[in-house]
């Protein structure tokens, strides 16, 4: 056990696990990866969606019902964008675009951007390492029935709905992934796959070069958490991104789209006929609350997490 | 009296005498150049203090007292990238913001400056013509005792500390001056250089290619207005400089400066005394109230302008 747990995650679900994580182990046992697929440049400014998620959740500044942005957030820099018949279709808060502009000051003066990152979190008092999956640029592209779409414009500009075809991450093949994501898979503890979206929020991490052997070859154990409760995706648009690629929304069709890399699924109490499903395609699977709603919950759900792990043979081959 | 009022125009003062003639003139007879040599890129966004502070005056959107920026802001921003350790020596406020990123969204869509400029002060309802000196990029370094500084780190970074031994405006020898400049200097009806900084604000004009020239020759009477009054400059670091490069802070001074390309020099009333000495450079001078509190004050300072210039043979050599 001398290991970290290394955690691949999206936004929102995977952030409030980090943030369970970050309370249960010390910060040296973690270590957090972080799509970087949902980055782009608006106004000329560097956007990390899961990044800024993930920095403002550690550092109790995320907005929690909102799901996104800083709480006690303003909006008057919006307000002026409409004024001046602006590019209005991505909300930034008056205080979150400090963040984009800071991060894009330091990425121009010759910052990586795990170095802007680290920066950042460590400005904000947050001692849980937290690194972009790489310092190279991958972007999601969603292929749909309107073409092929950047994320943010499928995901914010086109509000999920046009029918998804597929996904492409350009750039992903010759992206290095970061050093410490290497470097921390070859002795970690666990690997730990949030309840992000497996299309566009850990697909793109796995999509850095020999990234899957990384993982299968670890001598860790891979536990993945459903991001499908009850047939719904608990935010954003799996489900649906499911339902239009002919996939039922199902937790046995998230424990499918990672069959041969996990070893075994946590999902929700709600889903417990999936159980056996999941079993024939060779994986555990454990059943209990995945819904984080209170820090308990993001506790509890961390602890579940880190026991089945524990349970499974890290030698054993997945 | 077919052409136009061509005014070359810095910030705050300059702003205030182009408003003044905004109510005197219908907008198709004016024509309001805007020095960019302080332009600078921030953050990733292209920032352009002098062309921001004319929109922001013509829309009514300015705050009087602060000198730079819109009235009613809110520093949220401002606030965000303290607590990110974040570079803070410029201010932004979070309305104003909306500008800048704005703007660097059109330009790197590929729209030139003056289109963007344009297309703001349509949103924001202005229809006074403004443009900027030149679509090409001009950057006006001070040259200290610190070395030589781009503008804004002189001027705000710096605080006008470092004293000044000179000037260099990178990019002017090849810039191009906005067509509609050098067109409105063909049969202009006036040429008026507002009561702008001569060495930062005025002089970055005048630098682009033979421009000394073509105001020379331009068949309209030059009027130059003091931004000096009383020894003092009203606003900004102009009495400063010329302190700190041996010339008396005087109109008479100024007038100097303009020598051999103003026709006449509109001082104020404290600077009667330099009336004489300004006669002897060959310049008419006119004394008048040239501090502008109100709107009145404005409007009637435009007034003054465009009286001396209709009094001055058009086609009399400099």
């Amino acid at each position: 056990m001398a290991g970290r747990v290394v955690v691949l995650c999206g936004g929102v679900g995977g952030a409030k696990l980090v943030l369970g994580l970050s309370k249960v182990l010390p910060p040296e046992k973690l270590l957090v990866v972080v799509n970087t697929g949902d980055d782009f440049e608006h106004f000329g400014l560097r956007i990390c969606p899961d990044l800024d998620t993930v920095t403002y959740t550690l550092a109790d500044l995320a907005d929690k019902e909102r799901g996104w942005g800083r709480a006690g957030e303003t909006w008057h820099f919006m307000e002026s964008l409409r004024q001046l018949g602006g590019a209005d279709w991505f909300n930034l808060g008056d205080r979150d675009l400090a963040l984009h502009a800071e991060r894009t000051r330091r990425l121009k003066a010759g910052e990586s951007l795990s170095e802007v990152t680290a920066a950042l979190l460590d400005k904000l008092g947050v001692s849980v390492p937290v690194v972009p999956m790489s310092d190279d640029a991958v972007r999601t592209i969603v292929e749909t029935d309107e073409g092929a779409l950047p994320f943010q414009h499928y995901f914010v500009r086109r509000r999920c709905e046009p029918k998804v075809a597929g996904f492409r991450f350009d750039g992903a093949a010759k992206a290095r992934p970061h050093a410490a994501f290497k470097a921390a898979l070859t002795d970690a503890e666990a690997i730990v796959i949030a309840p992000s979206n497996p299309y566009v929020s850990v697909d793109p991490i796995l999509a850095l070069p020999n990234m899957r052997q990384a993982i299968r070859t670890a001598p860790a154990p891979v536990v993945a958490v459903s991001p499908i409760v009850g047939g719904k995706a608990l935010k954003g648009p799996a489900a649906k991104m499911m339902a239009e690629l002919g996939v039922p929304a199902t937790a046995e069709a998230v424990a499918e789209h990672y069959r041969g890399l996990a070893d075994a699924m946590v999902i929700d109490w709600q889903d417990r006929g999936a159980h056996d499903a999941i079993a024939q395609l060779g994986m555990r699977a454990l059943t209990v609350n995945t819904v984080m709603n209170s820090l308990d919950d993001r506790i509890a759900l961390a602890r579940d997490v880190l026991d089945i792990a524990g349970t499974i043979d890290a030698r054993a081959p997945a």
